[in-house]
């Protein structure tokens, strides 16, 4: 099931394999975020038990990922820094509705679109990465990045009817697609 | 050492243990709350690497004990539902100053005066709780939340003059004690 709308452009590939600390630095933020994304879900839905259940051992795995890329980032002597983020997850966060039950929907889905694209450009980090203890890390993550797509998409279907998720999801993979079509200047896990 | 000024009041024993089921609901949002505060330090101070490191395995730890928490509630067959927290949180918070340097040292203190207060109350569950399972679980997450307060404790020594944080810590012990003298008529963890 692949449910990005086009794949990553070569040019991405090229700017991080040029930048490979940077987009470790970035990767460690994303992990974090993720985990903070998944604890607020937690608050927002306190009620929602199958979804409380299922994104906190999600925030407990992202809060470990992130670790683990901090290992990463000493092992190769990067300094820490905060980088300013890609505009991709403040563009997609946009286009999450206000209102529920349309609020839900919509965090799910564009949640388990940003695990596919990480999934999808993880692997290609898998691939080309010349780091060997990074091709292994990366295969590992990407394989966690893929079940938590399913996780998500399949939270929308818990809570969504079958075809009110996938005309949603049609609606905003295209979005998603959308804003990878210019490569942002800095290299990024979503540039 | 004992970081508390004044012991809980045998009043709230009392009432704990009449009103177990709502104790143990509140106790879960006290797991996610503690998680949340951890990882919002997180956002907070991403440059302060030895807090970041402590901090995320805290939140790990505190993520799981919300699932064990909700273990328990399924075991006792309780229905979950949000209670209104007792106003020791909040009254806590307000404690901390918004001008750094000072609102790390607070933040630390407060973080580690509450785990020293759930250690008192935990352990005293764990002695006179009629719930076999839950006495049990309650000593085991008794010796978490004393470890999770010198965690605490040990990042204010770690970034802050010992004498610094030893007078700090004894105006807000002050002030955790005073919001205890009147027992919460709602049964709650910090009641």
């Amino acid at each position: 099931m692949n449910l990005l709308h086009t794949p990553t452009q070569p040019a991405w590939l090229t700017q991080a394999l040029s930048h490979l600390d940077l987009i470790l630095l970035d990767h460690a933020q994303c992990e974090k975020k993720a985990a903070g994304t998944a604890m607020r879900y937690l608050f927002q839905y306190p009620n929602h038990q199958i979804l409380v259940e299922a994104l906190t051992t999600l925030a407990r795995e992202e809060l470990q990922h992130f670790q683990m890329v901090n290992r990463h980032l000493d092992r190769r002597g990067v300094v820490w820094k905060t980088l300013k983020p890609a505009p991709y997850g403040n563009y997609l966060k946009q286009a999450i509705r206000t209102q529920e039950p349309d609020r839900l929907l919509d965090s799910m889905l564009i949640s388990c679109l940003i695990e596919a694209r990480s999934h999808e450009r993880l692997e290609l980090l898998a691939k080309h990465c010349p780091d060997q203890e990074l091709q292994d890390f990366y295969a590992f993550l990407g394989i966690a990045e893929e079940r938590h797509k399913h996780l998500y998409l399949d939270l929308a279907y818990e809570y969504y009817a079958a075809a009110q998720v996938e005309q949603r999801l049609h609606e905003l993979s295209q979005k998603e697609s959308d804003i990878l079509q210019t490569l942002y200047p800095e290299p990024r896990v979503h540039s």
